[in-house]
């Protein structure tokens, strides 16, 4: 383990020196080091651009990676850069292709199909790399290590390790939001990993298996075959489906005995399911599951699980009722691990529902730290912050106020680094920033003022919205932070963001993180499903599930997943789903 | 439930009536019940003619078989008769094919392609059939009764049950043996189970994550990275082999540090390891072995297992060594399981090695019983001890003494009953029974007395053997039983049997149980296999892996597996195995 000691030999050197701050400074790294420019201020990039002294055979800087999820994974496919001793903790050997998740827990798709070890992920890269099976429990962003434990239980002092750390890429994903609600830890499933799909398979089977036993009565199977699902969105939606599919159309010719105690109730704490989609699809939804005899409750918030009765409030009357059940799912929501949180406390963010970061996916408050994924989400610039800078810029002759043409020469920058500027011109139908300026300018013939400008972007800050908790959202943002690694060299010299109106530094060295939306899928069940396009653009039924068979296929991140998955999908249309219980 | 109840009404009213023994009897069974006649004495079969009468709208035999392996579902499968309502009792829900578990271990195989569901394999049948998820602790031969415990924790007096059985069909297999050597249980993995397999793997992977922590010190490393395998026969011996695969071809470049830690140690107490094959075969595989660095230790034997330590004995030395081990797998043998043992007991088999049966797979000592697969061994008559028998039935004139051609007429009856003088005949190279006689009777001018005749059989028994633990001999089995089953009431108006020399009751119904050896492989890895046909016909090389390939794909129970596991080579050729902690 060589590599492991010059590792820690040269982080210790590296982290014993100052921390520089919001100026322009100088880094020289040991005698083969280079020496390189880097704009600090609020720059995200300060140790990207210094990290590039690695190229000449000088020590190269220490990257730790902490989750190997959708923004960690597609974090380290992309990475070509060959500046980095790069270190990935994770308490998963293997990335998961998590959209299949709950095809995994109906058998319509194999465990193996869907992971793919990280080791391989990662083989013939640039970077050196290391992977150690572990659970970061702590971030010291002063002394820049992150504290990790084996998820075997090793004892003698063989099961905690520390990392050093220059660079760190957080990509820890989120925990199950269980709202406190009591019994939900010990009584219900949740479907986050591969091992939550495996134990849920077996509970489903273990479930018939034991309302087949001469010895329960009429009431104790009824309650047995009762599989509650928590939430409406896409999971708790698409999974109270498949396992619909399962049981109508595997399970009842093989326990025919029970086929008239099996239900399925979709609990719904809102007004309605998928609430994020087009009331088209939520109406198609709610007629679909009518007709599967899927029971969906809205407005059913579950105040407390036992061992058999999950208790629910309805929302409108209050009233508390007690429902017997085999099986519940909880799939409501994330919530921010307690790493994350004791690491947000650290750094200034106590008390802040999700960690924030820079639209340059920084965390904010914090150097050298990066976050992308579910763990969390950028905290956007409001334009009306920067209205006195913006107008310091454009007022070239400080004469307190401006054309509208004068802010030509930026509008493509202001577009760039506040994204709200262009979606409230969109949304209100505007041509362009100039006629936003005319607007809150009223009288043509006047300047535009620093009170005119705070005016107009008062407005635009409105249209600044929270990234979904999505797989395509951190998969873009792991895909973007990667191509900022590698270009880190070539940007600083020419830089290619947007104009930095705060400060006097010319230009950011990068664009900011943008997200694509390319639209969302609602499996329903009997091979029919919903997707949204972008422009809320909605197709549903057998032709959309035949767009979701092909999107996921060409979405699995390598060539064995892909074969895998969709010689899985032959299996099953040829013999059904398994019924055994593995 | 009411075909249970109707079940238990039954079997209540069965049970209760007077067990006839060694006599003519006639059964007549309710008012709908036909009446047949069934010759008694040791006959395996009275249950078996009488439960026809469940063909003409009467009350159905209860039928219960105990565990889904090998014999059970062969059984299962091959039943084609209406006469029964049949009660299937086993730990699993699904049939294993086990001669792939070594392959599943390693991840050449998926678990699920090498398991089917029993309620799919009955699926179908003209018997009805019910399948409980449970496992049987006790089996009352008095009252007939099974006593079963559901494998889920269920409390609440949910948990036991008991089954009346008209018939009982015993193919539960055999427990491990650890000869009782300390720490086995506790510290050893197993390769009988799906489950185990999933485990095993489970492990491997673990010590390659766990040796890749910083936390672990070289000589650790060493431990853990030392997979050692207990037992050289075919199981321990293909295992070794494919560990050294997966770890060569698949993990060693996913890990690489970790290359020169590796090491594989095949522990034999015997002197040899494959002693069941031909010599050529066993030095075949020590000089693969060698080559491919698994350190072969034979007169090994294991004396006690600790957490981090297996202590062996030298058998020639007597030196007992602890030799430090990441993974152990214990394969050595089998043992009878203590609800065999305790049932044992009761029915006069006490100390007994093996549960006995006759040669048609009758429980010895016991009615309505049958037993076959690893959980029981079927003890072969002697002839010797039917030489008066015999001598009586060819000696029709009773003048004491025979000619050697008096025997022609039953000779062939005493090849089938006593199959060991065939062997006999085949091994000392006689040409057939009458050359046995002379031989014995020395002047071919006397006549056969009873002395002569007992001097022909007392060397003719040398030849019985007992017949290996194997899948081969179970499905046999269960297909055997299974045809007696269907052809019950035919053959007990045509029997086909041999004639019955100890009785004056004409034939046996069926023909003894006859195993036929096709022939047995040993995989030794690196798509090489050695293969032994009877008559020691060997072959050794890439040829006879491609013939295990073959012949393994067409003994899989259903064109499900079949399929699964045919594309799972095919996914393993292609993209390799899968190192994935799952």
């Amino acid at each position: 383990m060589k590599g492991f000691q010059i590792f820690n030999r040269a982080s210790t050197a590296i982290t014993n020196r100052a921390t520089p701050s919001k100026l322009l400074i100088v880094l020289t790294f040991g005698a083969a080091g280079g020496a390189f420019l880097a704009i600090s201020d609020d720059s995200p990039f300060r140790s990207l651009t210094a990290g590039e002294s690695g190229n000449d055979g000088g020590k190269k800087k220490k990257l730790v990676v902490l989750g190997t999820g959708w923004g960690g994974t597609t974090f380290l496919k992309n990475l070509k850069t060959s500046a980095y001793d790069v270190h990935v903790v994770s308490p998963h050997n293997y990335f998961t292709f998590t959209p299949l998740l709950p095809s995994v827990t109906n058998g319509t798709v194999e465990a193996r199909s869907i992971v793919e070890p990280i080791r391989n992920i990662v083989r013939n890269k640039p970077y050196n790399v290391e992977f150690k099976e572990a659970e970061c429990y702590r971030i010291d962003p002063v002394n820049k290590k992150v504290y990790c434990r084996s998820i075997q239980n090793l004892g003698h002092g063989e099961n905690e390790f520390a990392l050093d750390y220059d660079v760190l890429v957080i990509a820890m994903g989120a925990r199950v939001n269980t709202f406190n609600t009591p019994g939900v830890e010990e009584h219900a499933h949740f479907l986050k990993e591969v091992d939550d799909a495996q134990k849920l398979r077996r509970s489903i089977i273990d479930c018939y298996e034991r309302a087949s036993l001469p010895t329960i009565s009429d009431e104790e199977k009824k309650r047995i075959m009762h599989f509650v699902v928590v939430g409406g969105g896409p999971t708790g939606v698409e999974y109270a489906a498949e396992l619909h599919d399962f049981a109508s159309q595997d399970l009842a010719s093989l326990y025919p005995s029970l086929k008239d105690y099996l239900k399925i109730t979709l609990l719904e704490a809102g007004n309605h399911i998928l609430p994020m989609f087009h009331k088209k699809v939520t109406d198609f939804a709610n007629e679909k599951f009518q007709k599967d005899q899927i029971d969906v409750k809205t407005g059913s918030m579950v105040v407390k699980v036992s061992d058999k009765d999950i208790s629910t409030k309805n929302r409108a009357t209050g009233q508390i009722e007690a429902i017997p059940y085999g099986v519940v799912l909880w799939s409501t929501g994330i919530a921010t691990r307690p790493v994350i949180a004791e690491f947000m406390e650290k750094i200034g963010q106590a008390g802040k529902r999700v960690m924030a970061t820079d639209e340059w996916l920084k965390v904010q408050g914090c150097d050298d730290v990066y976050a992308l994924g579910d763990c969390a989400s950028i905290a956007q610039r409001k334009a009306l912050e920067d209205a006195a800078a913006i107008m310091k810029t454009v007022d070239k002759n400080n004469a307190g106020a401006v054309d509208v043409g004068d802010f030509k020469e930026f509008v493509k920058d202001i577009y760039e680094r506040y994204p709200q500027v262009r979606k409230y011109l969109e949304k209100n139908k505007l041509k362009n920033f100039e006629s936003l300026l005319r607007n809150a300018q009223g009288d043509s013939q006047k300047k535009i003022d620093i009170e005119a400008l705070k005016k107009a972007l008062s407005e635009v800050d409105s249209q600044v919205s929270f990234l979904p908790p999505t797989a395509q959202v951190a998969s873009q943002q792991g895909k973007y932070l990667a191509a900022c690694f590698n270009k880190a060299g070539r940007c600083e010299m020419k830089p290619e963001g947007p104009f930095r109106f705060q400060e006097s530094g010319g230009r950011y060295p990068f664009h900011p993180f943008s997200y694509k939306h390319s639209g969302q899928f609602a499996p329903l069940g009997g091979e029919q499903a919903a997707v949204q396009f972008p422009g809320d653009w909605v197709s549903i039924g057998h032709a959309s599930q035949g767009l979701w068979y092909t999107v996921y296929a060409s979405k699995l991140v390598t060539w064995r997943t892909k074969v895998l998955v969709v010689s899985d999908w032959f299996r099953r249309f040829t013999f059904g789903r398994d019924s055994s219980h593995l």
